[in-house]
């Protein structure tokens, strides 16, 4: 009998949760068909017509009684960001495993109440860093561990995109100060997930953020001051004493999923942008000085898990496919199995090295991320 | 109630379409969920177990059974090629809509005999060419037609693979002449079933195919002669007259997933990769001289359906995505939408197009495709 | 004292030779500098100027002086195709080392009397095939001798550019018969110098050549039929039993300076493409399986004799430049050095491998390349 | 009769120099051949080989004599950096015009004397800033001016080689604090020539700069600390409020002559990577959404001057080259054409630059550029 899966929200991650969940039986072939038991949503119509859709048994326009229920063993948390931490401590307390959507929380105060939860609970808690899972990214954290760049002494991520480059789009509450820092919430994280799988923490940031259009217009006429920041840039230093950065911008025109990493060695580099996920660019110092140059690595089935999903290579995985690989680590998660999860110990590291950055940006100097508490 | 299914075969074919079927209600939302009612597999100890993981009704290893049982509506088959004949024929005569994975058959005769139950049944009948249903291809079809690149003259269509590179590596059924010409059957259907979908009809063809290794060891010591061809070339007209050729190679060290589609006409150039299958790329020599160039397009919401998967454009669909975007349109051609698939008659127009490059490269001369029959 | 030196011709091939005997010491920095003794064009006035520009020391409007004049040891021919024949003769009979652009000559029979001519000689003639000198293509010549992708077997070649593509534009004498087969003369003995290169003979061909625009608009109304072919497109084999094509394209919206180059055999692969001329791809079996991948070298000074111009790896050489290596090679081969440059031999083989094409196309059946004669 | 022409060193940076000044002339067509006039090298002898390759008129020993010489109008000085200022001081003083090869000096002191020389001279001092002559380059000058990509908010500029990468190199002189700061110096002054020639000035900068190798070998065994840093990063401002970064590593394995630009702006993005510098990539949001996405734009007759050198496109200009544009602009210059050189106002500017960087690196804040002097 499999696992028993509540799902908190039908929008695109609720979508995203709901597919990984009807396919990570059929995909994986060595885990038991996950038993779909409850769907909420915020009302009961829409819950019942998701349910139809997504194969969930039973449809409720009330979350808390999803995570009371006992066929529930597992809540994912797919809604917006401020009720993530309502939602996940109630689960936790009620005794259910949590796989929640990034970010963790809207507030720092958050993140460490949930983190405090998860401590008390003896549940798994893990985040849906889905990138991380990209069979790309994990061949790059395995040539990292196995020093196939040798010892990592900088490296630099940026992430892109660009909906909010129209300048003449209206003001939105995305622009609101009530809603973060801008770009540092929403794509911050990001970069730095990635950093955390790889390499464990960021020691110390120096940010900086910019607003690329200082009003936007409002309907009805007149224009409205943007409280918050579409680009936001910083230095980093790694816990290991690496240098680089990392730069953010939502108003970047063209870019549409991108996220470039470069890592750099003492015995070579790698190199990755999210635009063109099933390819990793390889350099090693050890090819002859004549026929040395980046490889470009295509995912196939010499990276797991992408040959549970197609045994030849180069066909490309999808992005949606990321939460299908994440939801079976959660399942071997669960059954005590090892997993590239990030916990709620990642996710609160990742919330206090975003507030650190902000925090630089006030005080125009460096920012140990250690130092910050809420 | 939704649709109810039948699928023939769990290999990774029969994994792709039950994962399709699993998927297409919650991607689209705007389909009821099928009823996943018969799974069929070679023994009845498999049928069980892969309908547990996939979620279907009920298991059988006598595939008969299936393509008679009321409660399903269309049948899915993805067992070996040999086999897609006598299954398609006698799903259809069961009143059943077929769902088919390519090639069609075997052999030319096999190909008009399920072209003629198709006829006589009154059912849809299908080809799982995937390729086609790619929103990059749908664009690629769309700008053809909306004469985006104006009148096309010329098409150039590469595919290429490394499986057959090794020359090391064993004898084994793909080099015998029973399975068939080699790279010409493997792949050349994909690039024709790309040329039929955007152009229709190819009107003559001159093919060339070499062996690059005429004989593999054989286990135990010594060696065997190859049978067929790793390589197949052909020069092509298009019905409208324009000029091309196909070339396909199963020896193509590095190659992984490669098919390089170019198409010139009077008001530009189209291009794509399959390994790079989320991007077009498009010249139109509308652009001002000084800044014109080849425009990476990366699919996103303005691509249907890839809205439906992700709400955000460059974030990638995955191969296996393809597939559920061809089972929405398997249901809407059912229920009487038009449709973007490849049906029997397309795919006796590709085959006959394989057969007579083959015929040509028998005579040394031109082969008119219109002349082929078994 | 370095060699006299006499140039017909100051268009771009012209310049392009006068900046190479300008160039050819400082660069090298192994040869004396050369004496830039006479120039001629077509009028006095034009030889004057371009003389002074190029840093000759005398200037004619007779080119027959130039060939006869003792200070002249090695005379540049840069004029229009049709001049080739009667001045490359004229300069061999005078004892002169020729250095011919390309096409070898606008017919057949004029190659043979050229090739014949040189024969009687005891002279250098050589042809002006830049793209051979390339170090990046001398890196691939270099590799597949070396046995790095093993045994070739199967290659392709594109060439593509886009100044016959407007439909609009006016008939022009490219347009004409009288000017050659259309983009088989302009363009494929360019692919086919590189084929002569690296691999020796073209053993048979099977053409086919297409009018995109079958009329084109003449000044003061109406249009005028086109005459040749703006598309070619070739089935080859080659000496050593390789598979292959070439396709060239004159009115290929987008391509700029094309030339798609792969290579396939037993061990590897290798690419190249000509508007990113200071790389080369190369795929190698040996490499791990889960870090294999093509690789992107770029030109540097492990790839002679890039390292005369830039001590730098990855900064690039020029177009011009590949002229500089070949003025190089021919000061080189005159002294009795090994050359890497293609001789009225070479020039021979591939005009007759041009016509083969043609008359493959009229007969619609292979040709073999030895069978063709003026 | 062309301007007179002293050249002082011969080493890469002396013969692009020399190439430079042999080819402007045929290829530009426009200005009268130069005359070379006097070169200057350490010894007579290596003088004297060299003029006879160059093509220059006199040998000297003796650097002061050669910018003494009447028959010099202008002094290019190409010797190593630390001889720049009294060099160019010498020349100016004796009513030479000046081109230095970058950077200006080793020292902000120099460079202020040397822009009080220039202030003083009444004649041109330009700095060889080559990378700003690009044709592709200067379309995306062109384009930032004619706001193609609207007002541009945030600006990113890395460069990345790998010469310093090989931590098993032995110590050497770049390492020594008394070279400078490191990359810093090395590099920097690259991404803030083209800042400076596309956007004017930086107005502030916050930096960092790390050592990937603390130490390194000495010959004779045991190893030598390293006193300056291979790494640089640092957040910027623009004058006109623009966010960026600028990040160097001269230890970066597999980056040969990486400049990878990336510019943002209200209306579009403008990229550019010098490994491929004959290609500019372009996004404007004007393009209709469905067909948007980067052009890759091919150097050619549309950006001049690239129809000076080669009169197809896409056919690639060579880094060489740039020297030559460079070149054609100071001769106009001196004849007082409008230009697109960086004088000694723009050199100071950028050295106060590059030591405000590393000033903001000593205090651990943000440095105003104007701030910083002697």
């Amino acid at each position: 009998m499999g696992i028993g899966v509540g799902l908190i929200g039908t929008g695109y991650m609720g979508k995203c949760h709901a597919l990984a969940w009807n396919a990570v039986a059929p995909v994986f072939g060595d885990v038991e068909r996950p038993r779909l038991a409850v769907l909420a949503e915020a009302t009961a119509e829409l819950a019942q017509r998701k349910a139809g859709e997504f194969g969930f048994a039973r449809a409720t326009a009330d979350w808390r009684s999803l995570v009371e229920d006992p066929a529930v063993d597992v809540v994912s948390i797919t809604t917006p960001n401020k009720f993530h931490a309502e939602m996940a401590i109630s689960a936790l307390r009620a005794g259910k495993h949590v796989w929640c959507e990034k970010p963790m929380a809207t507030s720092l105060a958050d993140a460490q109440a949930m983190h405090a939860a998860w401590k008390a609970s003896g549940r798994h808690a893990v985040l849906g860093y889905n990138y991380v899972q990209n069979p790309a990214m994990r061949l790059i954290h395995r040539l990292v561990g196995e020093g196939a760049v040798g010892t990592v002494n900088h490296v630099r991520v940026e992430m892109d995109e660009d909906f909010m480059a129209d300048a003449s789009a209206p003001f939105s509450i995305r622009s609101e100060a009530s809603s973060g820092y801008g770009a540092l919430d929403d794509f911050a994280v990001h970069p730095l997930s990635l950093l955390r799988a790889v390499f464990g923490g960021v020691e110390r940031v120096f940010g900086d953020m910019t607003r690329p259009y200082a009003e936007r217009p409002v309907s009805g006429g007149g224009t409205r001051a943007v409280e918050n920041y579409d680009t936001a840039t910083a230095l980093i230093r790694l816990d290991n004493g690496a240098s680089g950065f990392i730069a953010v911008n939502r108003a970047a025109w063209g870019r549409k999923g991108r996220i470039q990493l470069q890592i750099f060695g003492s015995e070579g580099t790698l190199a990755f942008e999210q635009e063109r996920f099933n390819e990793v660019q390889l350099f090693t110092r050890g090819d002859a000085r004549e026929t040395q140059g980046f490889r470009t690595i295509l995912s196939g089935p010499a990276h797991p898990p992408y040959d549970r999903f197609i045994p030849a290579p180069g066909h490309g995985l999808g992005f949606n496919d990321l939460k299908v690989i994440e939801c079976r680590e959660l399942i071997g998660k669960i059954r005590g199995e090892a997993s590239t999860l990030l916990d709620f110990d990642d996710g609160l590291a990742i919330e206090r090295t975003v507030h650190a950055i902000a925090r630089s940006f006030e005080t125009g100097g460096w920012v140990k991320v250690d130092s910050v508490t809420a």
